[in-house]
């Protein structure tokens, strides 16, 4: 039979010649895609035969969940394709029996690995029904581990991925072990030869240890008629049950057209990730009550929104569940509430600079094993979020204290542990979340500010909340511009209307609400009071016919009674170079428009690429010997139209200073740019991601980088619009600069010129903070005129 | 029958119902549409006739080819398109009898008039034979007017068009002859009303003396047996005369794809201007020696290259022709020759800045009647250009006077007469025109710079001269940028070649000659020396094997042995707005690569749309009341990165600034951005176009523009980079204002808050001129650390 691309064999197609399938189910970050790539790689090296991975990611940034495929052949591999079936499948996250079909490909008497710290009579509790059902009926070889214990026991900490990688030589057999084993520890050699013995000792341990850890679970007969362990989600809606769900647990791909159909034109319900209930961290916060100085900083740096301060009624202490621990509420506006700080157990991503930050003397936050605290905080979460709720108008929001209670419209989104860009989205929403619209430049925060089925914005009890949208990388600030007019028109036409309604003369209370709403400022909380009552007197109509059709284009315009806050998100690929045309013809056309850019000095989302926001000497891609020119000054350039206000900050610095900044930019009748530090992934902190927060703070030490703001508002009233909120650095900017891997590897890789490159950076970093200076001096002077 | 899209029956497009149909031939500026629209809305307003205008311009913006197509008829016409056959045709340009075939649309029995001031013996002379012989054998009516005579007798000056426009009325018969005139003198009333009694009372006397003037020329019976006037365009290559000269004459539908076909890449032969011979304007300058300075301040603002300074050596002044008047050169430079203004008559635009500019004490120019001066110079122009030719060797251009000895490489161009932007252009030309590439936007720039048929780039005697190329709108930036780094890459590969040769150790005198190229600096004359004695050498060949392989690729990249001065040429439009993030990111790049901004504030190409360049308070499409926000820095801002070369210049008010600053940006081994005042015709200037570099200075003098140069070099010396050349400013900067229709229509439509955005605009330039002040001041300041 021959083939014609009219025709559809789907055995021609999907025919995997390959003579050893293998799957590995795993997270971003747990080590699994560098093990197999180790695993091809050794075999490669080592034999005749053929060898492919393919990857598959999700798009949860670094914590997402992989899903590596590998093939082994004595013959060419052809499949260029994701395995169909598998002769071996292991999973490295013992969370995932509860979401993933993880036997599903494998074949009839194949084998299956499962990482786990579970025993065999926990197995028998843990396992769902439907996993064992499979694992019973399809003859399969099943076999656990426990490699974190291994881990632990020869000094790998958590470092799994030699363990698994053993095991998945052992079991496999896609070489003689003897063999395999040879391969592996020449491997350990040429990998961490240069580490010292210890290291090539360690994971040779390892090894050996994974050996004998490596478990065979005997399958009891029942197995085969286990039934479907049903989970119990508690009441979702429909939404969630037929759609999310379904694409969470990697099932998309069996819902029919039909279920997809109400959404074709891409709205989607939001506050859809609070149902993923990922559970995928090793560690999450405790809290301390009695060391807890309620300064809430906790909650302001956690780029998920996981650890929240609550304040509770008396009566609502008493209803609490048992251990919801609390301690009275300091300061003047809370007085007679309890105060309790609740982590998010099961969405928290372990990254710890909650922890990091506290100031307490002794901490009130340690990071402890998830398992019991997931368990333990399960039903004080949801007391706390859904019963509790948010006290934020007991106080303004005008500082970072107060500026927590209130509640975040972003929660448990997709970025990586530790992120730097999302605790400055999360903020705005704390302020401005139920009446904001946000346009998001494609990049990391379109990513995990929305990856179907997990949608990060969320609504508040009232169902208000951010409308939010991406369009594409380039047109982030002209679709936001195009938002912002359509505000404004909607706007005049509401005025229009109104004041040929007052025309008309009627006798009703609307024509001193239409007057009163013609005369509102820049005032959101007030525009929302005078617009619930224009709806509801408008509602019952009037005896006139003229005067009722503009009632009628008034309500049908009711959305735009109220005001809105106006956001453009990107990052600096977006802002620095591919929107860049965009932004600067946005800001500069004076309308009341608001930009966060969130710099991570990369283009982090597609890997790293150098992006005019990358200073002088970091390496990245397209500068693998180190960027020779130096970072853009985005800021200073928009400061030269006078009317845009500009901020730089950086949280972790000063929480206060960005705080302001966002509130001045919102306040201000005009275009407004913060440009906010973002450590990154991309950086290669040497302290880690649960340090980016303090990061921030040597950057700003170090004078890498300055924090100020530029209001023109201040020049209006004759002061200097110019406000420098560092201090002169006084940290080592060298010493900050080894402290990364993006500026460490240049002297590793290219000795010969690092040492002037660093010094050039120097140089630079310290012409940005004359400049800054400059631009103050300039502004004390016109000050001093006026 | 009935017509399918399938069939082509032509009758049936090209039905013209209407019942008159009338052509006008006219050229830019001289009122021709202007006064077709004037008819098309007097018979519209005063009739129940259907009216059409159809008008057709070719890309010689403001003097540039304009054909009027108007159509009359008792019912709805439907003809969208051109005629194709007329009742009436009239020709304003008496030059475009040598030019056009007039009447070729005209019907049988039809109506010609020609504008002229030839009498009825003259035209039987000075007519071709071919439009005698149509006139004649197609029993054409035709008319003669001397329209430009009525005007000056009734007090109308050059404005010719009232004259024009009754003669149509009255040999249209549009309308009844006597309705014609009453409707008329009626639209007088309402144009002219408000400009007082005398003004009416001029154009009513040019309607009633039009209609004495009119003369009806009884056509010789011989003419219908005329022969082709064969004009002599002297020695032209075969491209001018196949392809160039057919379309210059609007036959360019006549000629077969054949001759298209060589050309199909859309490279093209350049300096094809130089064949036009437009001779369309009606005043050229004349030079009195006797009065001359020998400043060349003529030559270097003229924005056509028709105006140039030529040194005659004693045997070249002995073979001159007769009247080929010179006198004794001044300077050491160029002592014992002499000295010459000559002006192509036929190519000048006949603006006037030359005289306007020059700065004799009894000027050294006037402007005289052009057809006298382009008998007398035609001769003198040749002698003048092609034999004489250009000595601009004899002296270093560092000054506005050397300067124009030197070729210019762009020379009449398609601009409007007075073009401020050309003279920046050809300027750069005349330093760099032989070993220059130019990437060109979109705007005015690219089509006065090169619009089929015509190319005034052009090249010298040894065949060099501007390689020209534009692409879009927005990317001329990145295009450039691709350019400069081919440029890169084929030097790095012929060093590499020229490194592996002297490895070889050939004895060969080709070694020293290598060493001699890799030690060049940025020194194009020496390069080009080194590139020559290197070709010499190399054709020689080496008997060695792998040196004649390198050789021979040296070779095949032998263009680019020599050095390159890449150049970016664009308009506000581009560089301000819609190529910005291109611009910006070419800058930052560090490349070496030089950009010259036209900053006419406004999208002068399209029409005068507000760019982000448009000062507040100007009017502009898009800004009808006025703009409401300042106009961008885009020099300051190109300033923060430090390491990009940076000027602000306007010629008109000092040329040696202007100067100064394209050497500086040219010898800046990085990027340079240059920002040119360009006053154009959407300014709307009170004094007229023949005053633009007046207009300059008045900028400068008035505060409303500034003069500095950002030289990244001065800083890595120690010195303050930036150099302020303007002096404070001295003259009234509303009155500036005034002195254009572009801000004093604001007043006149928008009195209500004219005078707010009067001030507001003169405070933004305050603020301009004291950032300049400051960035001065920061310069100083780091100079003295250093």
């Amino acid at each position: 039979m021959t083939h014609t691309s009219l025709e559809w064999d789907p055995s021609f197609v999907a025919r995997d010649e390959s003579t050893m399938r293998c799957k590995f189910w795993g997270v971003g970050g747990d080590g699994t895609v560098g093990a197999n790539k180790s695993a091809i790689k050794i075999i490669g090296d080592n034999t005749d035969k053929y060898v492919q991975g393919y990857f598959d990611y999700d798009a949860k940034k670094s914590n997402g969940l992989t899903e590596s495929h590998l093939r082994f052949s004595d013959n060419p591999i052809h499949s260029a394709y994701l395995l169909d079936e598998a002769d071996f499948i292991s999973c490295s996250p013992q969370a995932y029996v509860e979401t993933y079909d993880l036997v599903k490909q494998l074949k009839d008497g194949g084998t299956f690995l499962l990482n786990t710290i579970w025993s065999d009579e926990e197995l028998e509790e843990k396992l769902p029904g439907q996993l064992k059902r499979d694992i019973a009926r399809k003859n399969i070889e099943f076999y656990t581990i426990n490699a974190s214990k291994v881990a632990e026991e020869v000094g790998l900490g958590q470092r799994v991925n030699m363990v698994i990688q053993t095991a998945f030589f052992a079991l496999s057999k896609v070489l003689p072990i003897d063999d395999s084993i040879k391969y592996l520890k020449k491997s350990i050699v040429d990998s961490y030869g240069h580490k010292g013995e210890d290291i090539v000792n360690m994971n040779y341990k390892a090894v050996d240890k994974a050996l004998e850890e490596l478990h065979k679970v005997e399958v009891p007969e029942a197995w085969k008629d286990a039934e479907d362990t049903v989970k119990d989600y508690g009441e979702e809606p429909e939404f969630i049950t037929k759609m999310v769900r379904p694409i969470i647990n990697l099932k998309e791909d069996d819902l029919p057209v039909s279920t997809y159909l109400p959404y074709d034109d891409g709205t989607y319900m939001s506050g859809t990730s609070r149902f993923e209930k990922r559970g995928i961290s090793l560690h999450v916060p405790e809290w301390h009550p009695e060391n807890c100085i309620q300064c809430n900083s906790c909650s302001y740096v956690c780029p998920h929104g996981t650890i929240r301060p609550f304040l509770l009624t008396e009566e609502e202490k008493a209803n609490a569940p048992e251990g919801f621990e609390t301690i009275p509420a300091n300061g003047k506006n809370f007085k007679g509430y309890e105060y309790r700080i609740q982590v998010a157990t099961y969405d928290c991503l372990g990254c710890g600079n909650c922890a990091d930050i506290c100031p307490a003397k002794e901490k009130a936050l340690t990071m402890e094993d998830a398992g019991p605290q997931r368990e333990a905080q399960k039903e004080n979460w949801t007391y706390a979020d859904e019963v509790v709720g948010y006290k934020g108008n007991l106080a303004e929001p005008n500082n970072p204290k107060n500026s927590q209670f209130r509640q975040p419209y972003l929660e448990f989104n997709g970025a990586c542990a530790g992120c730097g860009e999302s605790p400055y989205a999360k903020l705005i929403t704390q302020l401005y979340g139920d009446h904001m619209i946000i346009a998001n430049a494609t990049g990391c925060s379109s990513i995990w500010g929305s990856s179907v089925p997990s949608m990060p914005y969320c609504k508040d009890p009232e169902g208000r909340g951010p409308a939010w949208a991406n369009s594409l990388f380039e047109d982030a600030a002209e679709y936001g511009y195009g938002m912002a007019l359509a505000q404004k028109s909607n706007h005049s036409l509401l005025t229009k209307y109104m004041n040929k309604f007052i025309e008309l003369d009627i006798y009703s209370p609307l024509n001193d609400l239409f007057k009163e709403w013609l005369d509102l400022g820049k005032d959101y909380d007030k525009s929302r009071e005078v617009a619930d009552k224009i709806m509801e007197e408008a509602g019952k109509g009037v005896d006139n016919k003229e005067g009722q059709e503009l009632l009628d284009r008034i309500l049908s315009l009711k959305d735009y009674l109220a005001q809105k806050s106006v956001w453009i998100y990107g990052g600096d690929g977006w802002s620095y170079d591919i929107g860049f045309g965009g932004l600067d013809h946005v800001l500069a056309s004076g309308e009341d428009i608001n930009v966060m850019v969130f710099d991570t000095e990369v283009y982090s989302n597609t890997g790293g690429q150098s992006s005019k926001a990358t200073p002088l000497a970091a390496v990245a891609k397209f500068a693998a010997s180190g960027k020779k020119v130096r970072k853009k000054d985005l800021g200073l350039m928009m400061t030269s139209y006078g009317y845009v206000y500009v901020a730089q900050v950086a949280m972790g610095a000063n929480n206060m200073q960005t705080l302001k900044a966002i509130r001045e930019a919102e306040a201000y009748n005009g275009p407004s740019l913060i440009i906010g530090y973002a450590p990154c992934i991309n950086h290669g902190l040497k302290c880690g991601m649960g340090k980016t927060q303090e990061r921030e703070k040597l950057a700003v030490e170090a004078g890498y980088w300055h924090m100020w703001r530029f209001n023109p508002e201040l020049a209006e009233e004759g002061k200097n619009p110019f406000v420098m909120d560092s201090k002169e650095p006084t940290g080592d900017f060298q010493e900050f600069l080894q402290g990364e891997v993006r500026y460490a590897s240049l002297k590793r890789e290219f000795p010969e010129f690092a040492d002037e490159l660093y010094a050039a950076a120097e140089k630079a970093a310290k012409e940005r903070y004359a400049a800054y200076l400059d631009k103050l001096n300039q502004g004390a002077e016109i000050a001093s005129e006026a």
